[in-house]
């Protein structure tokens, strides 16, 4: 049976040591959130995630959803009973606007329950998840009657909500959507058309679903720009919050899917049913904009919390397998051979994981932090820049992590040989769930083409410009502290190859635009490494504070952080001879001689 | 439905321009197999993969394997009328000794049959794939009694064969196998224990089987030499050849696994089973390395196979997906949307697929031929050059073209977004079907280890000295050839680096052998590139030839052969770097300290 137990100590690490989080008290609701707190809401959720999600991970796989003939969605044994004590936990909304039912603590908070989530059960998690998603998007772009109409019940999880976007013909561009909303007398309006691929679409977890819906106004202008956000209720909510009749939105499938089982991929069938708009008419993708990254962050979260599972399940295993001897000589000679961790490329697939996994939590924790500053910070330079972070962050984030997560997975599986191609060793299961975060929230190739066709230009190139100088002041302000040195070392090498980078970039992206496109995965994945670079040198910096301390997990840290430099680092030369190579052979073959 | 086209035309230029076979028709076997004989035996499996064998893929995923009660084991529906086709057509014995049934036809043409069959169907595929290693087994070790009993019925398809290595405690460490044989008066043995992951190891495709068992005879010295090689068939076979009593193996379950379900993966449970000694006690490993090279040849062309299949089908959705504008302006202004071929990042990933699957090919084609040289060269120098090149090569091929195979097929889901996580496209069923690839026939790990342990030292270095000499030669007859010397110079940079990597390994692995594990996977993958590298000089070279041909095909190739240049090649600066990084961060973490 899989194993997992929830990293607590790595997140105590990252909130009090490397991000402090309680220098930032005067942030708004980060006065709740001392250190004690913080620890007992932590180590509370891990004992929940791991004795109660956790064990429904593999019931999830195996019995995935079951679609009736009415269209409801029965989701596996246990979840709606696993879902309710999470609610009554209060572990949906942490970090949500107390205004709406929240609890208002930091955004970490809310991220690292969600990384306890996504690594004891994918598919459970994405139901609370995309609850959220939606819960956001409702609290920036809707109107001051609805967010009380909708985000109490979704703030307690007595109701969920979803994000409908995409139609058969529709995936990435949104500006083909054929989804009509016909205006009403009473200002409501009537939405017809159908939505696939909707997590959690239809389920039995909540009393009521709110769905949000992108859709066209009769007569909207064609393309992307006319493109229009609704609420659409399951059920419509009477005037005094009682449910009222049943709405005209139905399930007309479920997706069988690689993986994620557990959670309900719907076809949304909308047939007249009513709709709310939310914010102004044809200005829907704003409202999708707003709560994007933060979704996005979640995502490239999944890919880390997923390869923590796995690598968790893979180190198991490794220390318990016995075959082979080590080949500097037998290190258990009374056993009949060594555990397999003893072998150097059993070790390789661990810590290649083991420090993707911690420098990508580092991160996007981190990340996390910039969003709660972004809106919370008193001065606007402040908030200004955390905004350009997180926005320039977020795809890397995403698409690096969900890459890295992925191959992590599957690094696992490798790991334990052929008892991790068998689906009863749980391995399977981690490789097939993770796969769809490389793909959902936007491919992976739209996230590097957003790093490198949006967020780097905007505003002038502001946000990397100010990143850039922060890592060069990181480096000068460590390069000649004693056991840093090293990491300030690293961080340059890779940050002057992202410059270089950057600059070919600059000087061939506006000639021909193919090029940009051309090497935005390698661009991204530069991009990543310079910031997990970033923070293997945030995190060894207080590792090393703590190096008397004796305490081992220090010291583990070290050697991770070590690993990285030597071992994941040199990937950094690849990608930018890849950069270099431009468009021209990508682009040469024309598309009837493939 | 996922689509699956023989690349007849790729394996046709193979044969007759890039590796000549026609000027080798003084071999045994190769003077029948004239240009027109290959073209008809090419095309005529073609028509019946592609009509009778792919369309069972899907069937073999949903439906898998099931063991009855008594222990037997029905295959999909349409597995059983394929198979009698497929050996009705010849298909299984083609490079077979013709004084045992076969046709004695070069062993690239059986190659290129096993490439369509795992192209259309992997799971199908292993069932006269492992017929065919067990065959070889018997061939190169038994008696000839034996081989007059078991091969001329596993050539026409009648019988089946199966290896059976592993037990619950003994995978990769053969030296412990725990598996029991007892002499009896007649000469035969009773075998007993336990074997798992047995591939085709029971079903209703054959009216008998003939397992190969890895067992240890009473009193046989511990570990690796005293292990016995014996055939145990599942019916006993009279002296007239018919069959016998039901021996006293059986199929005890069937593994869940995350894919291959077509093929019955099982546990056999030997109960005093009748089993005859193949050559001499305790040299049973012997014979099982004289099948391996070539059993992992044929893994390694799995990777390819699978990919090509995958490819195939992202190819199809790229030219017929209608999804946002080109970055360089619209190309079918008339559309809704430009279809996704246009945009760079998903060439990206087309080409990658392209590059690798046709370099992948031409190097299997070659070994291929290599193997047939190491048998049928009429002297001894050119016999012993072929089995050293193919020893040399078999672990790069094996190793490098499933990690990229199996790449290349999660990049050709990657391309279908969405649709590629719904399993009715088909490209879940690639992904999880070519991932065992990576592990079976000896992990990658283990590959690796073979390469860098094993085949880089034999005689003293001889295979790779020589191959490097070849490399040489063929830099220096081409460099200031119009149109080669970028292929040259690709070939000359890549294998300066993986001579640095060498001589890194020649000083650091004798001093502490952890480094030789630590870098052996980075190492392989750079003889791998380099092997692909040149390849790809060798097409080119074809290609130029018929560049005024104005056909396609050339022009095509040559591009992809850019791609190559441009694009993959690159890969091997990180290779190189991490080889350098040595053992020390990778075994610096205490086994508890993870």
């Amino acid at each position: 049976m899989p194993v997992y137990q929830v990293p607590v100590r790595d997140m105590q690490f990252l909130m009090h040591d490397v991000l402090k989080l309680q220098n930032h008290s005067s942030l708004p609701g980060f006065g709740d959130a001392t250190p004690d707190v913080i620890d007992a809401i932590l180590n509370e959720a891990a004992r929940f995630h791991e004795e109660v999600i956790a064990p429904l991970n593999r019931v999830g796989d195996l019995e995935g959803c079951t679609r009736h003939e009415d269209g409801s969605v029965t989701t596996p044994t246990g979840f709606k009973e696993a879902y309710q004590q999470f609610c009554e936990n209060g572990l949906g909304a942490l970090a949500h606007d107390p205004d709406y039912g929240g609890q208002g603590l930091p955004a970490i908070l809310a991220l690292a329950i969600g990384e306890m989530t996504s690594s004891a059960n994918q598919s459970f998690g994405m139901y609370p998840g995309l609850s959220a998603g939606a819960w956001r998007a409702i609290h920036a772009a809707a109107s001051e009657e609805q967010k009380q109409i909708y985000l109490p019940k979704m703030s307690d999880g007595s109701w969920t909500g979803t994000m409908n976007l995409t139609e058969p013909q529709c995936g990435t561009d949104l500006g083909l959507i054929r989804s009509k909303a016909v205006p009403q007398a009473d200002g409501s309006y009537k939405i017809s058309g159908q939505k696939i691929w909707i997590s959690s679409g239809e389920h039995d977890l909540a009393e009521n679903i709110i769905h949000l819906v992108l859709a066209r106004i009769e007569g909207a202008p064609e393309g992307i720009k006319g493109i229009s956000l609704f609420i659409v209720p399951k059920f419509l909510v009477n005037e005094d919050g009682s449910l009222g009749a049943r709405n005209g939105v139905s399930c007309g499938g479920l997706e069988e899917k690689m993986g994620i089982h557990g959670n309900a991929t719907c076809v949304l069938n909308y047939d007249e049913a009513t709709g709310f708009l939310v914010g102004e008419e044809n200005k829907g993708m704003r409202a999708m904009f707003i709560m994007m990254n933060e979704a996005r962050l979640g995502v490239g979260m999944q890919g880390y919390a997923a390869a923590e599972a796995a690598y968790q399940n893979a180190l198991a295993f490794a220390k318990d397998r016995l075959q082979s001897r080590a080949i500097s000589g037998a290190k258990f000679p009374d056993l009949p051979a060594d555990p397999i961790i003893v072998h150097p490329d059993v070790r390789r697939m661990l810590m290649d994981s083991k420090a993707f996994i911690e420098g990508a939590r580092a991160l996007t924790y981190w990340a996390s932090l910039q969003e709660d500053l972004s809106h919370k910070a008193p001065d606007e330079e402040t908030r200004q820049k955390a905004d350009d972070y997180m926005g320039l962050l977020t795809p890397v984030i995403k698409a690096y992590q969900t890459d890295k997560g992925s191959k992590a997975c599957n690094d696992a599986m490798q790991v334990l040989g052929g008892s991790g191609f068998c689906e009863e060793w749980g391995l399977s299961q981690y490789v097939r769930d993770v796969r769809i975060s490389m793909i959902y929230e936007g491919t992976n190739g739209i996230q590097a083409l957003d790093l490198v066709g949006r967020k780097l230009m905007r505003n002038g190139g502001r946000a990397v410009q100010s990143w850039f100088a922060e890592l060069d002041q990181w480096i000068k302000d460590h390069e000649g502290v004693d056991g840093l040195g090293d990491y300030a070392k690293g961080l340059a090498g890779v940050k002057a190859k992202l410059m270089e980078a950057t600059q070919w970039l600059g000087a061939n992206a506006m000639a021909n635009p193919d090029n940009a496109g051309a090497v935005s995965h390698d661009y991204l994945h530069l991009f990543g490494l310079t910031a997990h670079a970033w923070m293997w040198g945030m995190m060894a910096k207080e590792a090393l504070a703590h190096k008397g301390d004796g305490d081992p997990f220090y010291d583990a840290k070290l050697k991770t952080g070590r690993y990285f430099l030597d071992r994941i680092l040199p990937e950094a030369d690849s990608h930018l001879a890849k950069v270099k190579a431009g468009s021209e052979a990508m682009m040469a073959l024309e598309a009837d001689a493939f």
